[in-house]
């Protein structure tokens, strides 16, 4: 299969195209190395299956070409932090929202027929329900971020309808593995490895959290497209628990063998949007015969000792 | 109360001018005629309450002054017309999403602490709950329409929790009466002005759709926006009944005097991306005390009978 992934040189996107190359599919990556890295395709770039072309969603066209004879789009290209977003309201409209426009048209124009898409379990807001099935209540949204992604969301499931694009859309709770490059587990891991005897949390640590390890995240997207039945395939992705701010603390300092002082910032949310109890239902996705691999702690504890083995993620972050 | 109102020359835009002008109300109207007509502001121009700025929400930039001392922004401006999205599949999202961006930012940066919304029922897709409430079930786009106003109903949100903004969604089944310029008793109407004895209809007029009387619509909005109390309000408009595409042809023609052969071109859906049965729950805005003045038929008959006595509203439409 010939698959063309945008966000290539990310975190989730390199993982993606490793696991491809590895089952053998030819790929082709799209980054503008704006927060991709390079040296996350060592591997892919030395393999006679991937190409790698630089070039920018948002403001090139030189990307387009590179959609023709392609089986399958993953569109991962994203601005991903969902913290940030009142700082510049624009920026999540703009990269999330436009860029899924643009990347739709590109897969209209050139006849590619499958399109999958990362979206996020924010799209949710505070849901009343949970576990959070992906029928829940019609959300109202709580960050810039989501509200991107449900936009994005919404013109491929449009795009699916009117044009007979095949869709697959997947509400990730928070990713981590090899590679992360932005999130808790990398906040903490970072001050304490500058000031090893205090933390600084945002919150009250009390926040309920799901995650997900990228190696699982990777195979249950590629099980969606090959065992989904219908147009627009919509799916919730992760764990079949969660854990408390507090927990992940624990586990994070246990693998380092450290005992800081945490200071906590309070209240029940960690920023203007933060969600403070994210748990999706994903029987769904289960039902296809995925399930994952490692347990949320597992995934924590892989992604320390990811970070302390790579200093260099850190410091180009 | 100085309200701002964009799109103030369409249909809904100018109903509400001119509504809010009656109650004593200050209203600026920010329009780019492009299908908005002046004349439907000939009553308003004349009231020394009103001020028109003629400005582009999404390549101007005049008209965010404007924003300055408002008490509420009514964000009526949009590209309306649910059947052509799949002809220019990125002028929903210019129109309605990357516009709203735009709007909600002259909100924040100007401090006005109120924004209404113009959506529509259309974002709720094929619903399987039927009157579909406001909760209803996560719903998947099948128009770019839906898609591009569930986008900018998502930013209003964020907005809202991000920035303290008070927000009134309203989600209008079609709304009709005096300046109606689209949708099906229009082109009815013009279709048996031109040729009396014959009429197509798109679908096989089994469809079951929802129509407002425009001057409910204006006073629900206003009612929503003294009696409600939450940070974002969302509200379905509409009356507790629907009907099919053939009652109303009936009504319309009848009204004509006129008994024309029908043609149909068949299929349950008028057009890529159709809904073959809309019916909204309004029990939300009746629960403030609103209740719609004319049923579904009396709306149908009065917009026919505006549309006889206007013939300059079909000559340049």
């Amino acid at each position: 299969m010939n698959v063309l992934i945008t966000g290539a040189a990310g975190f989730i996107g390199s993982n993606l195209a490793d696991y491809l190359l590895s089952l053998g599919h030819n790929v082709t990556g799209v980054d503008n190395l704006s927060t991709g890295r390079l040296d996350f395709l060592d591997a892919a770039l030395r393999n006679p299956g991937f190409r790698l072309v630089t070039d920018d969603l948002l403001t090139g066209s030189a990307w387009q070409s590179a959609f023709a004879g392609q089986d399958l789009i993953v569109h991962l290209a994203a601005n991903a932090d969902v913290r940030f977003g009142p700082d510049h309201p624009a920026r999540d409209l703009e990269q999330n929202a436009i860029v899924t426009q643009r990347v739709l048209e590109a897969t209209r124009v050139n006849g590619v027929k499958q399109i999958a898409f990362s979206s996020t379990g924010s799209v949710y807001g505070e849901c009343p329900v949970i576990p959070t099935p992906e029928d829940a209540p019609f959300p109202v949204q709580t960050s810039l971020y989501g509200a991107s992604k449900v936009a994005a969301e919404g013109m491929i499931s449009a795009y699916a309808e009117a044009f007979g694009i095949r869709a697959f859309i997947f509400r990730f709770v928070s990713i981590l593995g090899e590679r992360y490059t932005h999130g808790h587990v990398f906040d903490f891991y970072k001050q304490l490895r500058e000031h090893p005897a205090s933390l600084r949390v945002l919150g009250d640590g009390t926040a309920r959290k799901s995650y997900l390890y990228v190696g699982d995240c990777v195979r249950a997207i590629m099980t969606a497209v090959e065992k989904s039945t219908g147009l627009v395939n919509i799916y919730n992705l992760g764990t079949n628990e969660y854990c408390q701010v507090n927990d992940s603390i624990g586990w994070i300092t246990a693998t380092l063998g450290l005992t800081p002082d945490r200071t906590y910032t309070g209240g029940d949310r960690g920023w203007i949007g933060d969600n403070p109890f994210i748990f999706l239902d994903c029987s769904k996705i289960r039902s296809l015969g995925w399930q994952p691999s490692l347990t949320i702690r597992e995934g924590v504890v892989r992604t320390v000792e990811y970070l302390r083995a790579n200093p260099s993620v850190l410091e180009r972050s």
